[in-house]
């Protein structure tokens, strides 16, 4: 027998966390399923400029603590778990996990996107110490630095292009000859004097003292080496959604992103996205948290609509 | 001559003040331009409880103020000025105020929307101290208590149906003999046990001492009065955008809200919406927070575009 719940969030960012705030508030019997440590991707960055209410900045790890007490300040439930599936019954959705099955009539999908990581020595050791995946997060850090930006594609070319408002310059790295970004992009980027392209390359190592100090770099048509100094790195490779337990059941963007309207309801009635998963996020915490709140209300709705 | 700016922001509640944030971070020049007291109705609102990053709650008023000291740390600039148009013209906007013009490439409307009052003795009085016009927000502080819900369209019934979660009885007064919503949401209501209807009614005044404790009620029929002791009540008779300038420019909901898709842009490049003002809004802090934020990342990628 799956355990009963009205609303379970899968996913404990600031979007989950908000939706929980909402929802439990609102006296529904209120889940949040974690796969490993709450808080999203906002809990292992460093300082928050941006979120609003907060003037002096406040640690990313002390706001999702924050969001966390005040969900559970209204009695939502946290498991950690491991969601392998979600089906779809008349009224019902039930989660299936690695702790056994969870059931709801509504369920807000709050699981955020992980940026793709390189995978090189000194990418883990530097994140939040020069090693960024959010030029709008952390750009304002980098001012008068020379930062480089790994990537080729209309995100790295557009977040490049952002930086040149902090940096004094800023060098894109790609591994091809050309950019995959979109054409009048490259030509605005080409056209900016503060930008820089080194072709042909990839980072094999991130390395510095304190924070980042230089980059080893292979040419990889000449198999040259070199060292470029910079004071940040800026990685644009991609963005992986945690939705492909949703493959065969809700419409995905091409790069697997949750299709959702401005009430972030899905096609399936029940069945919410909110954050970083849902399409054309605008990946800040703040943003999460308001997709959050506005994925609740509907919930909320919902449930009425059904009966609850 | 109009004063110059990168991107100008109609409106100083959360969702123009995250917009601020965001943008004078980014080192763009900004302006808001706020009509009289900052910070939108949050500022009016006593406890916030629904906020994510406080789990004590935070006076409403205390939370604008913070957000409003966030935006002028990044050098955001703040003009008291009402709005009597907005022109746009190739690459510019231009902003004519009581207190003169300002242009810039991008402008943000947020300026929120009022709801409209009843108009009658005790509502300002006892605003935040029993009267309030947001169910969501102010719901779970009247816990077993006895509302009033003022009004007969979808929200009011809808919110009434949502106060019975908390309210021991929730009582909806209209003044016609038949509700405006939904035949579904009608049948709902009528079905739920909490709910009581009143007809044919309106309230000529709102009493209590420290708090709302009674209203006077007038049958607009038989011209009967009565008094009714409620603990609180929810006015829902209609919301009003602050848009009357933008008839002629912007395209317009029928009950005058913006139209904008999910980044926040309007049908005029360079012209973006957020928070209540906009088309379809939760009507939340956080939620309008998270609109400011979305649609200034969307000016910031316009001014690119057109080669700030």
């Amino acid at each position: 027998m799956a355990k009963e719940y009205d609303i379970i969030i899968v996913g404990g960012g600031p979007a989950g966390l908000t939706a929980a705030i909402y929802s439990a508030r609102a006296r529904l019997k209120t889940l949040i399923i974690e796969k490993a440590v709450p808080g999203g991707q906002i809990a292992t960055t460093g300082l928050v400029e941006n979120y609003p209410g907060f003037p002096d900045g406040v640690m990313g790890g002390e706001l999702s603590q924050l969001m966390a007490d005040q969900a559970k300040k209204f009695d939502t439930e946290t498991i950690s778990a491991e969601v392998l599936s979600l089906e779809v019954r008349d009224n019902e959705r039930v989660i299936h996990t690695s702790e056994g099955d969870y059931s709801a009539k509504a369920v807000i999908l709050a699981g955020g996107a992980d940026p793709t990581k390189l995978g090189i020595p000194g990418e883990n050791e530097f994140t939040g110490k020069g090693v960024s995946y959010c030029a709008t997060c952390d750009g304002p850090f980098f001012i008068n630095k020379v930062v480089a930006v790994i990537g080729g594609g209309d995100s790295a070319v557009d977040e490049g292009m952002f930086l040149t408002r902090f940096a004094s310059k800023v060098i894109v790295i790609h591994r091809r000859d050309q950019l995959r970004a979109t054409k009048i992009i490259q030509e605005r980027a080409f056209a900016n004097p503060k930008m820089e392209f080194i072709w042909d390359t990839v980072v094999e190592a991130i390395e510095g003292n304190e924070v980042v100090q230089r980059l080893q770099l292979k040419n990889v048509k000449t198999q040259e080496r070199r060292t470029l100094e910079v004071g940040g790195v800026f990685v644009y490779v991609g963005l992986r959604p945690n939705t492909d337990f949703l493959k065969s059941i809700l419409a995905l963007s091409p790069d697997g992103h949750i299709l959702v309207n401005e009430q972030m309801e899905t096609a399936i009635p029940g069945i919410f996205a909110a954050g970083d998963i849902r399409v054309n996020a605008a990946r800040q915490a703040v943003s999460a948290a308001g997709d959050g709140a506005t994925a609740a209300l509907a919930a909320e709705k919902y449930l009425s609509q059904v009966g609850h």
